[in-house]
């Protein structure tokens, strides 16, 4: 199995944001975001491994500025750290008015995808080697969100959490 | 502006997976659900606020059972507290195997909304009063969930996160 | 195979009204609407009948408030009565403005699914017992409602349908 | 206003059924198909009335044939009869295996609209004079099923549907 | 392998135009145009080959007038000629103002289709005798619009292009 | 108005194939691909005009190679040149098996968009500057193109057509 690089699973979606797709106000509904960014970082998770994949986490999203009706929205994804069948993605997305030519962040997130075996159970994916300096901060930081999830979802102590833990008790 | 109970937000969503809401291994998408889960959430939201509202952020969502084409999806959602102008959502997620009798939690979640005037603009939500055991708990972690999504956002310094800090730090 | 209670088959389906799901004059479709009302339903009978089911008629539905957009709809299913592969849904159907705190019946309506084997033909369902005064009565009105529908669908004859005749005729 | 006829109001519908259109069996479901019944039949209202309408309501439907995945759907609505304010569409609905050339009735069906005014109140719609023989049936049976609706809708005693009583008591 | 002609080819789609089918200025975006045209084309072929059709080309497409929201979209389809496994289809697109009674034609387009066998190859379709003026003239024009597909495809030199070539050159 | 070059004006676009998007072989049908391809093209034309814009033409569009559900399609759009009030946008279809890591060209097409005004009628668009040696190709050919759209379209006579008529006639 070969080592892969950042790069290799980087992808850009531009979607048009329609009536369908806003609420009363005109804005993007955030379910329809997270939708369209499950695509995008499933598309970067699937690169890498070259199997199927099911979405395993996302982590906490913010919502800094609503996008608007007619607006572009695009999405781009890429791949920050492989675990040993797990695999984090690491989303960018802005919003533009073509019009105003006013192009602004929206948001950033995290979802941890796990590659599958035909038979539908977990299986080994390659390991990622991150080049840019970029890229090796994201490489870094994936241990740190991955024990604050396996915190948050029950599976590690606080105190087994070396990595989160620093951020708090300076020793 | 009277106080209000969360009971009265409470709401239940109940949808069938379709091959369309299904990913090649006839698995629902991620997006797909958190669609579904927005959705819901600003129902509870609204019932609260009897406003518009839009998605200010969601917290970490672990995905541990997939839900299968043909089963049935069950999301229900209550008001855990609110704040100035935002509200936290509790959301349980379900899937079922009618056929089999079989019922599974799939995922938990919050979520949170912030309330707007009709200009668009954040205004004031009423109180929630937790009454059972439960809602009292909920209500408590409301204010730790707040820190950590303040201190993931970068608008909180760990040391000023009081409430998260103390799970971290026996003083 | 166990007897069974209406209880068991209640639904609540809750779903907010988006610009697609209406008409040019901001109102839900009833056309999106009777879609919605087939899930919901489909959803009661296979909570009784553990198995797939097709939908085999709908009774008279009128449409007595239009639900707008925006609107929070929610369904509410339980099964009336099963007869030996057939099932009749019993629906209520409401509208609910949140901003205006304004809540409306928008109708009533009655389903009829049959269940299939796995090779897709008729197969029997278990029997349901109502429980409450309502359910009874509930109960009791399939039969008349069934006469109907067979009189309607041109399987029966006029003279043949004595629950339904009764309400024409004072012998 | 001038009067119009049956055949200036005939339409008809062709769709294919897609995967997201049927239920895990691999049929049309019903709700999806009452979807496009109700389109087909206010395309024909609105042929007649030129205003907007909406959905007044639905008489039994029995669907006595499933279509499949990949069949075509044929559904032909012509308006049957006008009243002051609404009027009554007759749908017939075919599927068909084009591999097989197989063609079948799934089911026929009356629908109601009420026109609207640019308030989005009842307005008067124009005279519809029937021409053919099985026009002047359909005309005719109209004013039979609308009692049967008023009185299924609470709206009319069954003394007083004197048309439709006839069909159980022989005076 | 019984000859076909024209008119048992001919098939007619009705769709009204929904908010999501429009663009910010409400008129029918020329994509999902292109979608309802596609199966529409594609149900025709199907009618004559009596299989599966995959779309092989579609010719120039001119939009001359847009379609509004709430308008009537009327597409009628018909079989011009079928070759070894191809079959083009001819399509003519209308926009309808219900409630002003304007009816314009939108645009006019060729469709190409091969006919597939279950393995999904190529398959011979039955030959298709034109009967009316119209019909002929279609089918002799297919011959030069099949041509220019191939030359505009590079699949053929303008020096064998004896039909297109025509037009250009008197000799 | 400022000058422009195309490479201001290229997207990307990345979708993964889902059930709803495919017909009974599972391919993605044409008429999905075309909505996609138009939505594609219109971004690239308001990059470059900073206004609504509506589809105006599709050339000649062959599908050489149809793409499977699962599959990851990839559409690529970049302007070619623009005239008065229009645009001609090139675009590149992928499909790809990320899991056989195979990638292969579906085709390839040029749409032409209108600019407009906020009433809706044409408005001058900015001059577009090619710039690399690729770029110079397709926006000579451009012209031939547009020829080609109004003699197809019978908005031109041939022997007006000079860019065209040279390849078919050697004076």
């Amino acid at each position: 199995m070969k080592e892969k690089h950042p790069k290799d699973t980087f992808i850009v979606m531009s979607e048009l944001v329609l009536p369908n797709d806003t609420n009363t106000l005109g804005n993007l509904m955030g379910g329809r975001l997270m939708h369209w960014m499950d695509i995008a970082a499933a598309i970067a998770a699937q690169k890498h491994c070259n199997c199927p994949v099911v979405t395993a986490s996302v982590d906490n999203v913010s919502f800094a500025n609503p996008i608007k009706l007619g607006n572009l929205l695009t999405i781009e994804a890429k791949l920050t750290r492989s675990f040993n069948t797990s695999m984090e993605v690491f989303l960018r997305v802005w919003g533009e008015d073509l019009s105003a030519q006013y192009k602004y962040l929206s948001n950033e997130a995290y979802l941890t995808f796990v590659a599958l075996d035909p038979n539908g159970r977990p299986r080994k994916v390659p390991e990622l080697i991150p080049e840019t300096e970029e890229e090796k901060k994201f490489y870094d930081g994936a241990l740190r969100r991955r024990q604050l999830r396996l915190v948050l979802g029950g599976k590690m102590k606080t105190e087994d959490a070396g990595e989160l833990r620093a951020l708090f008790v300076k020793e």
